[in-house]
């Protein structure tokens, strides 16, 4: 791989989303070739904790692995490949099952955004059922035709939750897509307090409006931060 | 003991247990014999944290010690030898009292399933009340007549609830009958939350019915991530 | 101090309170002499976590310590040495603000068991309003007439409640005023949960009945177990 | 800096509210100069808990950095001046977005003292929404404007919360901010756990009468615990 960088954030990125309890022993983050847009690069299928470089590997927006022989791969990794595909501005994808969102996936209950770093959700989490897709009672993303409808339901958002399964974030950067997964998480929780506290207040129209235009400020720090922890806690 | 990996499970499993926070002081996992099926493993009475393969024993399905002379024993471990009597299938038992069951075993509300991993929790877990058999006010099962009627609470599903008490899970493996103690704990959180968002959308008929056809995919991840976990903890 | 065991279980009962959470800076562990009746022993006014054999004192039951020139004191002592004449057969008291017990005491909702290790909370633990005794507005309990209607107040339950404070835990032994501390903050966190799926079914009476008549079985086990935890987290 | 007492609380609060999570990537804490009110310290803009001594930098109140060529500054310092001019009494301010407070700055429901030790948050936490300044839509305090229109939202409190966002502490010492902040979060949770039980009972006016006029009995244990605690921690 000719990007050292990007490899070093994706490592990290596993790494990072272990440490905070967004990955267990499931859970993948791929990142899209930034020299080849239809390429993407993703580990082995094994538990995100131990993915080092050597274990990433090159994927075609067919998901299928571009060098031969390798056999080890995720089976749901159909779901990156397909939202690269409708999603041209989106270059990093995590697909997890975080705590509190699994609330979210089974509630009628919207996922909004309680503050303005969890801006992204927008008007709320998009739900995707596969149901609309099949009912063959599998709620695992396998097929192509799963995964184009789920691309789908993200739509234009941030964050797609998965009925009876977990999510799936995107973002315009690793980092990006890391802070979308672990602000989703906390965000979650936060609006669950809330709501038993009684009528929730989200952000506003122009909140949202304004959280579109502007970039975070100085979200970097907050990358840093959990990559320190992440990696003392491994060290 | 003639079944060297099986040992190594058993004791891989009371550390993972009490890693997970499933097991405290108390709690205990056994495992039926794989070539005498009249016969089960379990640890002397201590705290699971702390058993190694010298402490594992053998007891016969009226669940007394093989070898003569085993005097610290559980004095609920009744509980293991009838439920291998009424289930053939299974091949691993857990007694625990885990934290996030107990709102359960004490509510009309019932435990279901809110992800496919949990789809062993089927239509719902049955609770079973020890009134039932005799209401002498002791809530920990101690005489055959006891864990036979539990047995019986169990039926064919993989967990029961006991009321003001805990739960037993069954699987057809130790390493199935820790995850479904481990995820019944994590069901119950999320269901927890979810109840608190509203109506809960739970799995459907045909997600029920496609978890008793298929196999988990690639399951013993999680095994192997809760040991290394759990055993690094200990080194 | 002639009575080293006492003073061993004194210093472990502080180490383990603080290390589940139930102390933090604050709170306070007291054993009656075993040989002499009206005297009491207790650290000095300090962190929990920190006492160690050296900073443990002799009061007599109207708190004063024995030797001359202590200084160093908790203003609240009086706590024990009211409880410790109203009630003959209570041998250790711990004062404490474990957190999930605080809803309780501000709450008419009942603090009630939900399993049998729970029993000792009886009918429910009653709750002691200092306005009671005056309206000075200091909830702590600093006069010996505040101590005494406190004491009034716990009956002869095992556990009161201070609205807007804490809580007091009695025993007949060290060993048992922890299991009690404990176990009453962790009742206190399922019963939140339990209310939270709806109607809440706590122990009969009959099971009350039994707990009041039979001893826990092996409790020692948790003991061992908390002391090992603490003690290896301290080293 | 000639106040190297107050310098060392200032970096022990950073890391004392980095390590109980009132702190994580961002937040912030200042001090007022005691011998020149007009001026204030302050980290530059970093994780709080890498903050050293050498990071603490000296603002005026207008919240310029006195030494020329300091360029890496919290675009929020605002807050602090503002406050310090509008408080002469306020010695020490926080700003921090800990996770139980959010619920309530996005809730009709007031943060309101359940114990003693919370009793600063009197009749309840005053909620700032910057939109009573501008609808801008960016949430962050960063124009005098804003900043004075939240000194005024906090008026005589020692805690004002901000709509979507997070929350202010001010104390007339380092030491007491950090307790200011720390509480407010614990009796967060509390105060959510009890509505879940039904009706609160909040102290009562003679109690936040008595605590306006008393001072804690001995606070000092808690900085000291929380200190060993986050010191231990990170070396």
């Amino acid at each position: 791989m000719s990007d050292p960088e990007l490899l070093e954030d994706l490592v990290a990125a596993n790494r990072i989303l272990s440490h905070q309890g967004v990955f267990d022993a499931y859970g993948h983050i791929s990142a899209r070739d930034r020299s080849n847009k239809n390429r993407y690069w993703m580990s082995r299928s094994m538990s995100p904790a131990q993915v080092t470089a050597a274990e990433i590997i090159e994927y075609d927006l067919d998901s299928n692995p571009i060098r031969a022989g390798e056999n080890r791969l995720f089976f749901e990794r159909v779901i990156h490949g397909e939202i690269y595909k409708a999603r041209p501005d989106v270059m990093a994808v995590v697909h997890n099952h975080s705590p509190s969102l699994i609330p979210f996936c089974n509630s009628d209950a919207k996922l909004r955004p309680m503050t303005g770093n969890a801006a992204f959700l927008g008007e709320g989490a998009p739900v995707f059922d596969i149901r609309s897709v099949d009912d063959e009672g599998d709620l695992n993303v396998c097929t192509t035709a799963q995964a184009r409808a789920l691309a789908q339901a993200l739509g234009r958002h941030w964050l797609v939750l998965l009925r009876g399964h977990g999510s799936v974030a995107v973002g315009v950067t690793v980092r990006q897509v890391v802070r979308h997964a672990i602000i989703s998480e906390t965000n979650a929780r936060q609006q669950i307090q809330a709501t038993l506290l009684g009528r929730v207040h989200f952000l506003t129209d122009s909140e949202l409006a304004y959280a579109r235009r502007a970039k975070p400020k100085d979200p970097d720090r907050a990358w840093q931060f959990w990559k320190r922890k992440a990696m003392g806690d491994a060290s």
